[in-house]
């Protein structure tokens, strides 16, 4: 059974044990998820009022990708917890001989790539819902200006959240040209990612504030 | 059926939905879930290895706190969504006389300041959980370092986003006793509380980065 179709409850319970999935890449996921719905909401209550007909092409766009992208981020709890699992059986492996020394080595760098790729991908997915939040606090409904405030602490969450899981894992990554290449790709997403939810924020506060 | 019993899919596509509920104050409730369960799970890793003994009294405290805390926030996702429904309807009621606004007013205000509670009992157990990783990120397991930086994340979405719920609703009460007893009560917590998330981030970033 996909940990998505877990109750709400179910999942919180599996994320209190000490099981190793889901774990802080299935709730950063779940972070971006809630970020990026609340896009959704707030085109859903914007789009067809009069008062934002000029926006009307873009808040059709905004729904269109952020509910493409609500599916992806969900998708990717389950797909991290798979990407995990080779990692979590390689740590088993023997390491008696100088032959099963070098073969658990090879296999941990191989397997710690793998679960980096999906926290790799969450960064991605929440950065592109960032942007949509960066739209709606100027174009979506103002009467759900909360909601895009709520949406981007969710999807704040989930992109370093999400970045703490590539981190611990290119800690053990002894390829230097593969962790530069990772970093030089994440690191500005994550930067800029934090920089613009923090703007939109203060815009939604400034809204909020008498 | 109560929400926190939908399929976290489920949940999402309602809270991406024009719905009213579940819609930001959910979503505030549900973040600070996930923070306090990740609490929780790096208590679970923790408990009875040998390199944190010392500590073991203190775990097993924070654990039995944040499997409250956890059950308090998800039942809090319901709660929110049934104390906003009288506020809901009663947006629709009449004011063509001035007896109609009169009456309109007079619920509206004592509606609002329901639809206000459940946010403000999210700020104050997002804040309790936060203290717990305060101490998780010292007394945990440093395997399980990037969890307390995860947890700690989706926290400071839930206090920030309950926040957000409170002040929206504020902004339409007339009786400015009860806004100052409001502000006055959440503001220290809300922004003592980010400083404590921010501070636990530095630490655990400063742990992972080499």
């Amino acid at each position: 059974m996909k940990m998505i179709d877990y109750t709400c409850t179910h999942f919180m319970d599996e994320l209190a044990s000490k099981n190793a999935v889901p774990g802080g890449g299935g709730a950063a996921a779940m972070s971006g998820a809630m970020g990026v719905a609340l896009a959704s909401m707030v085109c859903n209550l914007t789009t067809g009022k009069k008062k934002y007909a000029q926006y009307e092409e873009d808040i059709q766009r905004i729904m269109k990708d952020a509910l493409k992208i609500q599916q992806e981020l969900l998708e990717m709890v389950d797909k991290d917890a798979e990407n995990f699992l080779p990692l979590s059986k390689a740590y088993g492996l023997p390491k008696e001989t100088e032959e099963e020394k070098a073969y658990k080595e090879k296999t941990l760098e191989e397997c710690t790539k793998i679960a980096c790729s999906v926290p790799l991908d969450i960064v991605k997915k929440c950065y592109e819902a960032i942007l949509l939040h960066e739209e709606l606090v100027d174009k979506g409904s103002t009467l759900a200006i909360s909601d895009v405030g709520v949406g981007i602490q969710c999807l704040r969450a989930g992109i370093i959240s999400a970045w703490l899981n590539v981190q611990i894992n290119i800690n053990s990554i002894k390829d230097q040209d593969y962790v530069s290449q990772v970093e030089n790709e994440i690191k500005p997403l994550l930067n800029k990612g934090i920089e613009i939810c923090d703007t939109v924020y203060n815009k939604v506060d400034k809204m909020l504030s008498k």
